[in-house]
């Protein structure tokens, strides 16, 4: 045996928005979670966004024992070495950056490691899957992702709409990922992912976080693990295994008003459908319960090393050529 | 004859507030400066703070064969290296940290690197010169010094009140400069700094830099570069010159609304006394001048490494103790 293969296997999680606690984060740990993309934020302008930083700030100091701020996938190594799970940050709206194209290495020096363009409706940059009519990548959204690129913040096109993702996957030079979305065929939403959005995104090298949130699934709250698996195997198909992850869209412990800030922000005055949280299903209810994904991926036949993949490697290989070094 | 020594002296001017140009850059570069201490703002918030700091990243783009963004002592010695002048990014006023302690952080990320506690006015740290009644460093003040011991940002107590100044001294657990200001008792203003907190500032292993700025000097506009030798002597009886350097607290190519904006920023609807630039000496009008001013230190009975020192050797020496290193 390798010394590689006597370390803990990696696993990373892709897109999570908890109600963070110590307990949250003890659970991390003991589901084996090697780095985490944490959301920061949805419609904060910058100023908040940066008070949320703080926030994050005051948790890495207060529960240094089991998590870190992670800048590059030498931070995973870093957390690996020292049992902890890397924390990424990212923001699913470009809201933080407000007009203002030099928020964005501002954001990057604080942390921010990923960005969605949009958020369910029009962005500056551009449309979300919720708009009747999708423009497709603004001026500024060229610019947003030339930037991006530049620096090495990941552009995540979750949420985006058709037309934006098939333009923002063509426009960027870095490989982009949708970090919490499923194939569109198997649960029809437009915030799923067409069979042309994977086709492009794979061919660009990018990579898919399958999702756990139960409107994304094939049978909502009662979809199976096994099903799971299913809709996975078939993703696999187009995006090849090493392009597959997770990204669980974990929301554990969030009160639903969170599901109604998240969907009706301060844009509208109108109660926005849905405004509750669906119940988990029953196989994932929390970081402990990462590790039995495997058992799906293995019934519906991924072999060991596809399932490592999905459930880590994948999104390390991703990082690691994707984030630029800090030092 | 050693490496060391061969290598061009280390240049430091301590504070600067330009009107920033390539050409004022190229001045830099003409005079040697290895090193600036540049401030970034007066009374912005922390929101406009970043939007200066946003023009500074597109500054050291634009100008990236002239200048670099310094973080630590490294900085300097690359700079050296590169015949580049490294620019370390300060406050004169904690407005940026409104009454978050968590930003202070937050710009340390960004590249502030100085800050004074007060500038003129009372603030939520502590009280400037120009109030009546200094009741010193306040219950923020002193979380802000524990804060920024913590990060291994620079206190300066540039425009601080007297008490305000020797119960910051006495409270930081670093070593603090003050990085623009002279003797008072050879120029009497309350801008200028007492033989006790001088003292002080010395036994704590602290910092003076001399200013150059005619309404700091014993002459005004008149002094000449012997009197201004013979003041640097002044100090360096209490400070010794391995403790002292230059704060020249040159305003190159700034009009008077800046002026202006340093004295009035928003706090008032009263025009302010002296409400514009007066005459630089007529030694000391760029960044082409400051060699010359080793020779009033030398007409002064500075010796070699003395000069060196107030040149530069100094500010080296305490910014290599004081700023961790980014690696």
């Amino acid at each position: 045996m390798t010394a590689a293969s006597d370390a803990p296997q990696v696993r990373i999680d892709g897109l999570q928005y908890c109600n963070w606690s110590r307990e949250i984060f003890r659970e991390m740990r003991q589901g084996g979670l090697t780095a985490v993309h944490a959301t920061v934020g949805y419609h904060e302008g910058f100023r908040e966004t940066v008070r949320h930083l703080v926030d994050w700030r005051t948790r890495f100091r207060d529960n240094e024992d089991l998590i870190l701020l992670a800048r590059d996938s030498g931070d995973i190594e870093r957390a690996r070495a020292t049992n902890r799970t890397a924390i990424f940050l990212g923001l699913q709206n470009p809201m933080p950056i407000e007009d203002d194209i030099g928020l964005i290495e501002m954001l990057f020096d604080l942390g921010i490691r990923f960005m969605q363009l949009t958020y369910n409706n029009q962005s500056l940059l551009g449309c979300g899957w919720m708009e009747k009519e999708d423009s497709g990548v603004t001026r500024m959204g060229r610019e947003a992702i030339a930037e991006m690129n530049r620096l090495g913040m990941i552009i995540d096109l979750s949420h985006a709409g058709e037309r934006t993702a098939l333009e923002a996957i063509s426009l960027s030079q870095r490989p982009v990922v949708i970090s919490h979305a499923n194939p569109r065929w198997l649960c029809d939403s437009n915030r799923n992912v067409s069979r042309t959005v994977l086709q492009a995104l794979r061919q660009q090298q990018g990579l898919l976080g399958l999702s756990l949130y139960p409107l994304h699934l094939p049978n909502g709250s009662d979809t199976t693990l096994r099903q799971f698996g299913e809709m996975a195997a078939e993703a696999a198909q187009i995006m090849g295994a090493e392009h597959l992850g997770i990204g669980s869209d974990l929301c554990q412990g969030q009160p639903d008003s969170v599901v109604r800030w998240m969907r009706e922000g301060r844009w509208t005055r109108q109660a926005q459908a849905a405004a509750s949280f669906p119940p988990q299903p029953s196989w994932f209810g929390s970081n402990l319960d990462f590790p039995k994904v495997s058992e799906g991926l293995r019934s519906a036949g991924f072999g060991e090393a596809e399932t490592s993949f999905v459930l880590g490697a994948a999104w390390h290989r991703f990082i690691t050529v994707s984030l630029p070094s800090a030092v």
